[in-house]
């Protein structure tokens, strides 16, 4: 039951009690994030940059941390999301383990760790604790908001919940709603973690951490993260040894199993699994039609609610866990509340998260994107 | 530890010592069959069906057991598999659990149960066992050789170790190879199997069967064995129940997830964990240009070693597990072969499991094909 908190991360204190959609509060909660860049004097080049569900704060190297980020390739002085031009934030989602607040976070009523005890947690409430970062840092607009993945739904409903605040996003990989096949791997997800005897209902301590559950959950993830056709080229029928031998009956053979092996090692015991449980759900319960409270369930028509000058909207051909028409369906809605949609259906072959390794596609429409903004501002 | 024996099911003795391709041999096995329809006195319309990884031998009702098989719709009097006019025999696969010998079955010379110590399988075995079952009923000659999924490969195998024994061939959301995100999944099955305390290394009890592990490896298959889009139609985000209380924090509440439970409950206790572990690896083992020791990895090349008069390749658009270019494969390599084939890929939105419930698609070829054979027969 830890935090994993990367040097340089900074924080912002939630709004104290800070209310969840479906009930309950946190006292003395916290945002973590990082900056890079500096507010104009107009205050008008603040870019907010909402992740995926497992990374933190660190989306590029800064003075504070030179680790390389998540985003690195994205993100600095002259890449597409220029830090010389732009003031970026990048927050650590609501929930998560890397320094927000969430499930493994201590609370101040008991001084114990919340876990189950956490407030159930929506998309919703992620996105208004990102706006709690923004207040925090005097920042009275947003030059564009990014969201990816299930920053992607965050996204949305921060411009649902924040109107005329945000004068332009970028959509990438996201969703409006989650569908029955993400739904089902997530809840496999959860199942393998919950049937792990030593999660024991969310009380494991630092020496008991539920490895295997968390393992497959891990595995499963990078499976519909990444692609088939990418891993035929990547893979093939590669081995790693003819014969594993009998001390390890049905073990390892194949690269591609070693591959998944290596993936979850990286992220097992980094990455807390309340947690994981938490934001994994989140994702499921989204669905901006009862976001924003509108009365059927016409998704276009929901999202045309949504009003920003303009809109930037990205997605890969392979993706099974955020399928492309997913991210159709948000341009639509977007073009529809009027915003200069530009939807990029990106012929990528690495699948969900060719967002993080396809920057070569990924890249130009989002520099190109924010060089047009930064032309019209 | 236990087998799963339809009534009606039929026993075939396999070859005593029956050696397997990777070493090992079996003494005193068997081969679990069923029978429709008659043996005409030629012996020219027998038609052997090889089945996915999981069915029993019993395709269809029959005097003997009137429930209905798992090909019901597919195969009987008047149907595409008109077993009025074919000698249809269905076997249960080397390896299975569901009367033929396999992990579960009692090895004669301990008493015992095999276990792990039932010889590494390949499909090129359970082609060879699948023979036995022929040899033991007189059948010279095969009109037609039908395999679906797994029994795809297998029929492969079939038709390249015993040449000059089949006319035509049906292969039905097949593989030539097993590819990376199959291996991937079914790694992730076994391991799901294998981290389960009650697997305890293959020597579970009546009383301990993982049946945690078996849960989690089925509901995966069964989210690779249809498809996103059948889902996003059927279930799209309906739920069981708004609030699932906080008894069951993080059980099901989504449609989705109750149909996958209900899969996982009709199978766990339903099928032995030890054979599924051995079936799911021979899949990834099959490669045709190894089978075949084919000197290079050209499999198109290797397939055109196959020669049937004619053939009919069947798959799914939506087919996750095994893509319809695996099926391509097949039908180019056929053809180079001599056969004259026919390839039909079949807008389905039923994923791989398409041929078992989308008949409405897959029949009229199949009954087609067959048709045409009877009248060059």
């Amino acid at each position: 039951m830890t935090e994993f908190i990367a040097p340089g991360t900074r924080f912002a204190p939630l709004p104290s009690p800070f209310a969840f959609r479906r009930g309950g509060s946190l006292k003395q909660g916290r945002m973590a994030y990082e900056t890079w860049g500096a507010l104009n004097t107009k205050g008008e080049n603040a870019v907010l940059i909402l992740t995926g569900l497992s990374p933190n704060a660190h989306a590029a190297g800064s003075p504070d941390n030179p680790d390389k980020g998540w985003w690195e390739a994205m993100l600095g002085p002259g890449k597409a999301i220029d830090t010389e031009r732009w003031f970026v934030v990048c927050v650590n989602t609501l929930g998560s383990c890397k320094g927000s607040s969430g499930p493994a976070s201590i609370d101040p009523d008991s001084g114990q760790p919340y876990r189950l005890d956490f407030p159930d947690l929506s998309v919703e409430d992620c996105a208004k604790a990102a706006k709690a970062v923004l207040n925090h840092l005097g920042i009275e607009s947003l030059a564009c908001l990014i969201g990816n993945s299930m920053g992607g739904m965050v996204a949305l409903s921060f411009l649902q919940q924040f109107p005329l605040f945000t004068r332009s996003h970028i959509n990438v990989s996201g969703s409006a709603q989650a569908l029955p096949f993400s739904i089902a791997i997530r809840s496999l997800q959860r199942e393998a973690i919950r049937l792990d005897p030593q999660w024991n209902n969310g009380r494991y301590g630092d020496g008991d951490y539920p490895r295997n559950g968390m393992r497959i959950a891990r595995k499963l993830g990078v499976v519909t993260y990444r692609s088939a056709v990418e891993w035929e080229g990547r893979f093939g029928r590669v081995r790693l040894n003819e014969d594993p031998g009998d001390n390890d009956r049905f073990g390892m053979e194949f690269a591609v199993e070693s591959y998944l092996e290596a993936h979850a090692e990286r992220f097992v015991d980094q990455f807390d699994p309340n947690c994981y449980l938490y934001l994994s759900r989140a994702m499921d319960w989204f669905d901006f039609c009862r976001s924003c409270a509108h009365s059927d369930d016409d998704l276009t028509e929901a999202l045309s609610g949504i009003h920003v000058g303009s809109a930037l909207v990205l997605g890969a051909s392979t993706d099974i866990l955020f399928p492309l028409h997913q991210q159709q369906q948000i341009a639509d809605g977007l073009a529809r509340g009027g915003a200069r949609t530009t939807f990029v259906p990106l012929d990528s072959h690495q699948g969900h998260d060719a967002f993080l390794v396809d920057i070569d596609r990924f890249a130009p429409p989002i520099r190109r994107f924010l060089d047009d903004l930064k032309d019209t501002a």
